[in-house]
């Protein structure tokens, strides 16, 4: 099977650090195609990053030409899953959700480590849409931003597990979730997380996602997620009316 | 004070009608101005809909060139108030809201009525996130697409008065709220609602952002709305680099 | 349109603050009346001296003999607001829930700073019955009481002040409402409140009472708030039974 | 012990009806008062009369003169209970947490059957704040008055039976509470509750009582429910200010 | 009447010690029977002892052979009350649920003062199905296990004291809940609570027996606790089945 | 890997059925195999029968002699996940929770369709204790028993799509969930369900199974899940201690 797992920013690096991560846990068997989006933020950590984002990954998705079996999409506390999910005949599966289901099946209640104190109400949000929260005993943020995670990964670390032992300690986690995708392939000891086991988003997305697929299973156009109704849609796909951007 | 009024679908026809219900209610010295998206869809049904006309809406604010002093963001259930928030120094209202807090002030529960059944979801998800669905009874369709009750306003106000005396006799409702903005300007009867007060949201709005401005208040730059971090984003915003569209 | 102003104790001094307080924010050809029960607390600080409160206004109202638009019931976390609401033929808008519909138009989170810790599960339970729990993130005491946060406004402002920040830092608030009709007209600077928008529900209740107004709208009769039907009250309204009191 | 058992209108037959039911569940040794307030409403059937009859109740406690060992206010959805709390030194019952208390200890959902639709958010709101709700499976109005419930126990027994069964056979209900004061002592057989065991919030309310005296446990003192701070408060307790009423 | 107390763990000390403490608030005429389960944990402090104690709880009172009036489960946290309600035609009370509903009779907010962190989402849990928790202030751990609680009466009242003090300081608690078996009989002063009043599980669940015994109430056979369907169950009770135990 | 997949009642065929349905999915490479209980009832449909088989898998899955990487619960809203979790190096599944998740991926809300009604209070707690009710639209009772649901699966997947019908149509379901071990491979068309998809517990359970272990994650030793604290516990393991059954 091939799965497309979908950066939502314009990072090529981060987009090939996600799809190895990806074929580091993916079945034998199972592709793995990273995809960047035309337009859109470096880095996403806020609402407007991430709605604009979540347009640029529908984009990305809707132009690309090979089939698919799933999609993922990379970004976690961001919006556009729904969206995503009434474009393709595919699952869907948003990192967020992914790393939150997984959690639960692991420990009482779990808490998100995540970069800004800004986007922590927009993964609360996510959490709560998604009907996960109630497991959730916080979310926190180390203090750094998305390329800060990416580009010190020791003080990241660092800075991450300073606030999952928090978490632990003061909130009654019992498991940790890695908030942002720029955390992707961080190592933490169970020292740094006071014992408790540490979840990532994107490789809990690709179990998902095998098993969705694995199971025949896809999303319901039942209401909410039925095929958009047929009408004009001025300019859409985007990035094939974008002229060629005149910045690097 | 200058407010505008922001459609979230390409119809210029629908932007005229906000803006013409919206000049109804305005006080003397508000100056009401509709905005058009470059982009998107003609009508917003649907959640990939929805988060593309969030973004084409911010598109459409930050490529406009005069002062003014609030923001309203016209499309019933929509996504992209929390970005357009951030990008905005004025308040930014959103027709969900304004319409479920000034129900709120009149009953002790209300309802919704829609345009189509796929789009219930998305607007107790928005009536979620505000932190208003509790005393919401209920999300209900009439059946009929945004355009459809554009075009029938008769059959739309008949298929909405239904819905209207169920959610009243059935759900528990005092107060009903139009959910959509195509239902601008319909008028109602008592006997419609069974008694029950309509509210309109794009009213609501204008008198709340006209309120907002009064007092003097805006939008907290503490946290989740502060202003998006300086960063390279890629096309942004998106209208100017979009080549002519070859279809009308 | 003229605003009756229903201060919930017997300070005929609060009364006039409350006005002026009024007149200073509403629109041009508002007239704003202040009322002062006829008996009750010289403060409001429980649930006891609140629900005493609760009847005086009504009675207050219930005898006052000229036309009127709208009551704003100026007793923050305060008891009472259903019944007027009956016996009013106009909106009728209680502070506290003005002050939280307002604050959650500016931020994702509010915390209000009250009087007296004992005063903190009466604005929590107000909160919750108008579904506007959700978005509150703490209810802080300045720990001290009405009269004194009247008396002494330097010292009020700094106990306030702390507080304010103590929520925005620790609580996750983005908005800071002032929880006490004795604060009215409390000067904060963005330092007091770590840079958060700081709401007063008075002020906002002359907002909303207006725009409601405006709008052409008024409260539901149907079920909560439909006239209390025919039947014999014995001593109602009560103050005209009252004997002359002996004391002051 | 000696309870006083505080009706909320100013029937003194209904409160006659009530002490002897209370009578008829004490056990030996435990005295009932009956006691009827000095003014407000002949019944209670929406806020204006449940606030007003708050006060009357808390007067007509104050001015008890003799001592006491617990307080049942038997209103049923009635406000007060707090303010009454602050004021005495005993326990305080108010018949409807009395009676979801005992229902959550028979069944798994409960449901309760009260007087008219517009009781029926009064109810809701008041297990709300007890926090009593989550086992509610409905609140349904038999549609009769107050007083109309006294005068013809037939036809109340018929009403109220067809919303019990409906209760139990649509809402998932698997015990019945009796919710109007008015339905004191009103016979169901198992037919006509589908088999669920019925729940009456005054008995349910005296042994409650009995239970509390009997364990040396009252009111916490610790900050809702502390004692009133000392302070002025004009006319209180009303009664004794109030001239003779005119009318019977 | 004749109520059956069981214990959850294996020690007839503590049997004993739960008989008197019942017996010392029982009223005359209340015969109170101790009852030890034949097999399971010497002491519950988890999940898994509480699972195996419920089964062994129900196999005790399935096998005694005398009449009884009421059934009172004597483990905080732990579970098998529902299964118990289905086998018994008495009231089954679990003393969990009775500290709840008195503590709410009580105060606005109570606290849970239990044995080991473990332990705490056990009791989370079983307040949260109970409907309980929205009153719930926290659920604090002394650190002690059960054993230690029996075996160090001054350590663990000091333990308890402190976690009380920082319940009703910290999160709001006025009311405290001692929250396990091995805390009977505890005697803590009002300093050691700071004032709020202390309510133990198993004198309330005598209270609430007796009480529903008084009114003639019973568990509904409605749904969810209807006796079990006729079935073959093998090896049930387990206990006649069991070979003498090889260890003490 | 080996997974085990315990079936919670003493019927063979069943456990069978259960092993056969889940090799149908399993990976290659993926060893399933079924294990019976040695005590308990030959169908769970209610609380005593759950928490007597809740005790009697953990038995069995104790007593089991080699090594395994997993361990599947497959009694559908049955108690007993917690304490397997703690005693079980591996990750412990729970049918009911791994069907919710999965629907939960799939589509807006899902609704719930099982044998008898006593068994929807048991499924919803389960559902609301994994923090995966919000979107849970319903449970419905097909109306047949467990052996019913076996013994005639037209009948049955008659009643079950009637119910699933009504779900999609009246509830909001999206996405229907078979609550029931004796559903094992029935078989449903999309007209069946209204169009929505089918999931399983079992199959679902396997595959979330394979994805933890997959990703070399297990159940969490801080707090709740931590391993048992060493202590007598009597006749612990059951099964080994009882003695030859007389009946069949």
């Amino acid at each position: 099977m091939r799965l497309l797992i979908v950066n939502v920013n314009t990072s090529t690096a981060i987009t090939r650090a996600l799809a190895e991560q990806a074929r580091a846990v993916a079945r034998p068997g199972t592709e793995v195609e990273g995809l960047t989006p035309r337009f859109g933020p470096e880095s996403v950590e806020g609402n407007f990053e991430s709605h604009l984002a979540a347009v640029a990954v529908m984009d990305r998705v809707m132009t690309y030409e090979r089939p698919y079996d799933a999609v993922i999409q990379a970004g976690f506390g961001d919006h556009g899953k729904e969206g995503l999910q009434e474009l393709c005949p595919t699952p869907v599966i948003d990192i967020t959700e992914a790393a939150a289901h997984t959690a639960c099946l692991l420990g009482h209640r779990y808490s998100v480590v995540t970069s800004l104190d800004r986007t922590v109400p927009m993964i609360r949000d996510r959490l709560t849409l998604a009907g996960l929260h109630t497991r959730c005993a916080s979310v926190r943020a180390s203090g750094l931003g998305v390329l800060e995670l990416e580009s010190d990964p020791t003080a990241a670390a660092r800075a991450v597990a300073h606030q999952a032992r928090a978490a632990v300690e003061r909130d009654g986690a019992e498991v940790i979730v890695l908030g942002c995708g720029g955390m992707a392939g961080m190592e933490l000891t169970p020292e740094d997380t006071a014992g408790a086991p540490v979840v990532d988003g994107l490789t809990s997305a690709v179990a998902l996602a095998e098993s969705l697929v694995g199971l025949g299973l896809t999303t319901s156009r039942v209401r909410t997620f039925a095929v958009p109704r047929p009408k004009s849609v001025t300019h859409w796909p985007l990035s094939p009316a974008l002229e060629t951007p005149h910045h690097p």
